[in-house]
């Protein structure tokens, strides 16, 4: 009986070979349409709309696991998943380190007068600001401390920072400092200076960020959302600023993407807009091989995948 | 006989208080001219430009200490203050921290399109670029291991970087992986993504980045001048970017500051200027007195000062 795999990510041919080595007895479908290979295809590494099509009408009936590239999977029908007994792991962890970046490019922009220089730069204009903020001693929020909140806050505590984890559980996560849960979020807010979103898109964390939350920030928090757009509600935001609540907000996500061209955060002079671009990885494409081919590894060994099973109950 | 302290450098309630306490033999002046309590002033805490007139004018003839609050001190007559045997302490250390958050501003706008984003935003274009740089893996060389060079190469360690230290002696520098003289410099240049200056200005180093410096350097390094603008050939850095060796430019110091309104670098889209903030620090009123309360406290001792002396035989 034949079986393949369907290489829809793109691969080195170091990678290529070592799939290859690895897993033997799989063929490997490198073509857009693998037309009647699709019935002995058993492992897809990465994603691309039709399949969900495809699943559905039952033309992947040998399909068991799919290694999908995005660390979110909301995109995702993971009940069709779940019904098909197709395994799902996700990228996470790959987008960590270049997100984490992002997030102090975004928060350091603001802080150390770089967007006022980079506006004033258009007009030739050379206007010394009086004050400017450090991150030195700030208390930011880490708000989901998976792979790239772990990274957010290594990177904090080398800046000095005061970190507070959130996360469902309050379980204890590396560098930070206190690590309360979702539900007690409020108590703590007054306390923060920056609140960097990265939390997973989940019916809970849908809306999270709300008029209420938006209330219980202190005047002039920073805030920072690098997990999903929908987990925040625009409008709601745009009044915390407004009253002054966020002197400034570095936005990576958005409810609606691309953002329309006529909504008014565009010219809001206290916004970031970046294009969901903080993921955009220099080493993508080495991270994802690397998870893949371990999860291979154990797949042909025929033990339980090692990276980034996404768990359907909890829809991450 | 009378003897008192000019405080020209604003302070706190408390800092004065603690300045009484620890020199109570000494009036503290704090008006802008003290007119014949001049004779008496032993010690100054702050700078200002009519105190060279004054120290050649002999008008302050029982001066013996200057407790200035910049990290430089180029722009002071050391050969003056030497001849009337004053003392001069320095800010150093104070600008450590705000100045190397500012660096990684700078680089981290343009590895991670927050430049190119941030122009979009002003016509509300999204625009996705497909790669982005990590500063994850790079090499930066840092020029100058003082104080700013210490927290840069921190920070880098941090971002994971290989940190390569310059200076002249090639002593060994925390957080350096390497550390090279001034006068290896051109070895290790081609092996370096960036290059960020920290130097002070002295002979050695007036016009230390000139045509032959940048030629060394490889394609696309990514350089910051947060020294002083007069180490660098402006002209030579400006063809250096022209030949692609230079990708971008951060510039914090300026050859002539301000920098005239028809200088080209204002309208090239490979540099980002920022109007010598770099070094405003938050906590400058607080790091400042803490520097000249250490100061004070051994002076009043007779001991010799513990923080900051210009060495005269180097300029800094």
């Amino acid at each position: 009986m034949k079986k393949a795999i369907w290489l829809i990510q793109d691969t080195t041919a170091e990678q290529l070979s070592e799939m290859k080595e690895r897993a033997p007895e799989f063929e490997l479908i490198t073509v857009q349409d693998p037309q009647e290979m699709l019935a002995v295809v058993e492992i897809i590494y990465g994603w691309k709309k039709e399949l969900t099509e495809l699943i559905s009408e039952n033309k992947l009936p040998q399909l068991r696991w799919i290694q999908a590239s995005s660390a979110g999977v909301d995109y995702l029908d993971l009940d069709l998943f779940q019904k098909h007994n197709i395994t799902l792991t996700n990228g996470s962890g790959i987008h960590g380190i270049p997100i984490a970046e992002s997030v102090f490019g975004m928060l350091l922009f603001y802080t150390r007068g770089i967007k006022k220089a980079s506006e004033d730069q258009k007009d030739a204009m050379w206007e010394q600001v009086t004050r400017l903020i450090e991150l030195q001693g700030k208390t930011i929020m880490i708000v989901g401390t998976g792979k790239i909140g772990f990274e957010v806050g290594r990177l904090a505590k080398a800046f000095g920072m005061e970190t507070i984890g959130v996360n469902r559980s309050g379980r204890q996560v590396e560098y930070m400092d206190t690590v309360i849960r979702q539900t007690e979020i409020t108590v703590e807010l007054p306390k923060t200076d920056i609140v960097v979103n990265s939390l997973p898109l989940t019916d809970e964390t849908n809306g999270f960020y709300n008029e209420k939350l938006f209330n219980q920030m202190k005047k002039h928090t920073l805030f920072i959302n690098v997990g999903r757009g929908a987990s925040v509600k625009t409008n709601d935001l745009i009044q915390a600023i407004k009253s002054n609540n966020i002197a400034f907000a570095g936005l990576d996500v958005f409810e609606e993407e691309p953002l329309a061209s006529d909504s008014p955060l565009w010219k809001m002079p206290e916004v970031l807009i970046t294009p969901h671009i903080s993921g955009i990885a220099e080493h993508f494409k080495k991270r994802l091989g690397a998870i893949f081919l371990e999860n291979l590894t154990a797949y042909i060994g025929k033990e339980s995948l090692p990276k980034n099973v996404v768990d359907y109950s909890r829809s991450y």
